[in-house]
């Protein structure tokens, strides 16, 4: 089993305070933290260790690691130990207190992972122990090593799937599958345009789209390594890599001799990219908004609104879930169908993980 | 019988060339100016007169009156008087050459107005001599005094209503009424936001809301005369009416204590007002932009689109037309409808030209 995804993504740059810090930068404990989300052995049922945050501001000045108490496991509830929880640009909004909603402090840092069931309470019908189960909300707190959580807080997913799969199935192809299935009506030979096309959404994207034989437009900034990334993401599916500022070059009329106009603009940036996004939608087309990496606003001629007929919207995978929580397996089972259905499907969730957005990434959007 | 009102609007400050000026200016021909657009009696089977540009560019510069021929009417064909025909925004669009569609040229300018059937084809049916028709789409060229057009380019509606409401009919009432049916389902005690509220689509609006029972809250820019023209709209039916600096006062808390936040947001501004009437939506809202006063653009803020879930679309009354133009009284039974049910939605038609933008607003939009 690899390194879990926190450990993963935290040990490249983050620099916390006190035992966090510690784990992270002596080798000699570089094991100690991998054990601390992915116990091999036995169980806690006194205390666990979290990353907690008592105020907001930058993650690396208020994110600790300390133990925490674990309570003994009600009738309804399960113990569950965490196997690997990833960093999503949400989770370092909501520690900076940036984001749309936020927990109570002191809070546990974390909204996804994929946790293994030890021990079920004694009115538990839908889970057993050896069970993997997935948050069913944000706001749960993942980074720890333990947890007893409400039957119902949780979704079980299958344990044979990789677990880096299982544990960032829950937000970004959750995103992705949501954002190419409710907005417009896509079709085999159909077009999507997106910007961000790198980012875990971007390539969630690119692998469903490309495993339902929709065409992919991805737009990423230029950089040293354009290359090499332009060809990981044909890799994974993507059927044109540009620039941003081919967006704006004669070039794109050329592209659209073989790939038909997008119906779907998906927008993760906002600002001039986004603008740019929505020169190319085909008539009457949809542009989804579901991330503000440029911290500008979407503009939008008045012209393409009314002569054009575009419809802008915008997508919370947060809200999404809260909405579709009367339905228990309703988003799940979305992710299921895909992770299961297909060898080519299955891979998506694999490669969004390997290919997640270095801590780099993030800081640099979010500063 | 009252004055046409093209002539009722451009005899205030338009400058023409040619025999349109003197028929403007010289109140020996404001008769003349009446019998081109409302013939009393006989018919000219050669020729008519009509306003004619050949070159795009400012009205007052391009437009010429001109006599033009009047074909023999064929088997499937209607010869027509126009009775009245007005002024929107979008017809000076088109003869500045700014427009969306633009017809060839020469062109005879103006979309809407009202005529009555002079004599029929042998083949006609749908129509009688002494009809009222309105054109079915944009561009048919109202501004002229008699004209033979085709049976299926013209919709008849009831001669028994005011002449000036039947000659707006078919654009800013059936903008209003389209964009309050068809993006929100608004129930009685629901609340629309607009701004341009005093402007033909706004007191359209203003007036169909009422009749349905839904508050508006209208958005006017200050002026010296503010309270008189506030008082006009309430006595058409608004709800509340504000000044665009008001939208970011703590007054606007006030007045959501006695007023539902509005679902849908009506926008003809572009540019900060639109944004300001964004943030007064409720969660899950609408913005439907149909005009662009300000020539900016719409800018949204992203946690908009993410986190209240705004919808932001935007209503073009002409591709409307051609969308349904297959039900072919489908957009004029909407109209008719409300022109004649109550007494009270018939007065929407007549108020609206009543308070018809006078050509000094529509001038320092276009400047």
């Amino acid at each position: 089993m690899g390194l879990p995804v926190l450990s993963a993504i935290f040990r490249s740059r983050v620099v916390c305070q006190r035992g966090f810090v510690a784990l992270l930068n002596c080798p000699k404990h570089m094991k100690a933290s991998v054990s601390l989300f992915s116990h091999s052995a036995g169980r806690c049922t006194q205390t666990c260790q979290a990353l907690i945050y008592r105020k907001h501001g930058d993650p690396s000045g208020v994110v600790e690691l300390e133990d925490v108490p674990v309570h003994q496991t009600g009738a309804k509830e399960v113990l569950v130990k965490l196997l690997a929880s990833p960093i999503n640009p949400s989770d370092i909004n909501m520690i900076q207190g940036t984001y749309s909603i936020l927990p109570k402090l002191p809070a546990i840092g974390g909204n996804e992972g994929v946790a293994q069931v030890i021990e079920v309470g004694s009115q538990v019908k839908s889970l057993k122990a050896g069970d993997w189960v997935i948050p069913r909300d944000a706001g749960l707190g993942t980074w720890r090593t333990e947890a007893v959580l409400a039957e119902d807080d949780v979704i079980s997913v299958p344990n044979d799937i990789p677990l880096l799969s299982a544990a960032t199935l829950g937000v970004n192809p959750c995103t992705a599958i949501r954002m190419l299935s409710d907005f417009e009506d896509l079709k085999p030979g159909d077009s999507v345009i997106q910007n961000a096309a790198n980012s875990g959404v971007g390539q969630a994207v690119i692998q469903i789209a490309a495993a339902s034989g929709i065409n992919t437009i991805n737009v990423i900034r230029d950089r040293p390594d354009f290359t090499q990334l332009s060809d990981r993401l044909k890799a994974i599916g993507a059927s044109h890599v540009i620039k941003e500022e081919t967006l704006r070059r004669p070039e794109m009329k050329e592209l659209f001799k073989t790939c038909s106009k997008p119906k779907l603009a998906l927008n993760g940036v906002g600002g001039k990219s986004a603008t740019e996004l929505l020169r190319h939608l085909q008539v009457g087309g949809s542009m989804v908004t579901y991330g503000g990496m440029s911290k500008q606003p979407v503009t939008i001629p008045v012209s393409a609104l009314i002569f054009k007929d575009v419809k802008v919207r915008g997508f919370w995978v947060t809200q999404w879930k809260k909405d579709h929580s009367h339905g228990k397996q309703a988003y799940y089972l979305q992710c299921e169908k895909r992770v299961r259905v297909s060898q080519k499907i299955f891979k998506v969730c694999f490669l969004v993980v390997i290919f997640f957005p270095r801590w780099e990434d993030i800081q640099s959007h979010a500063g």
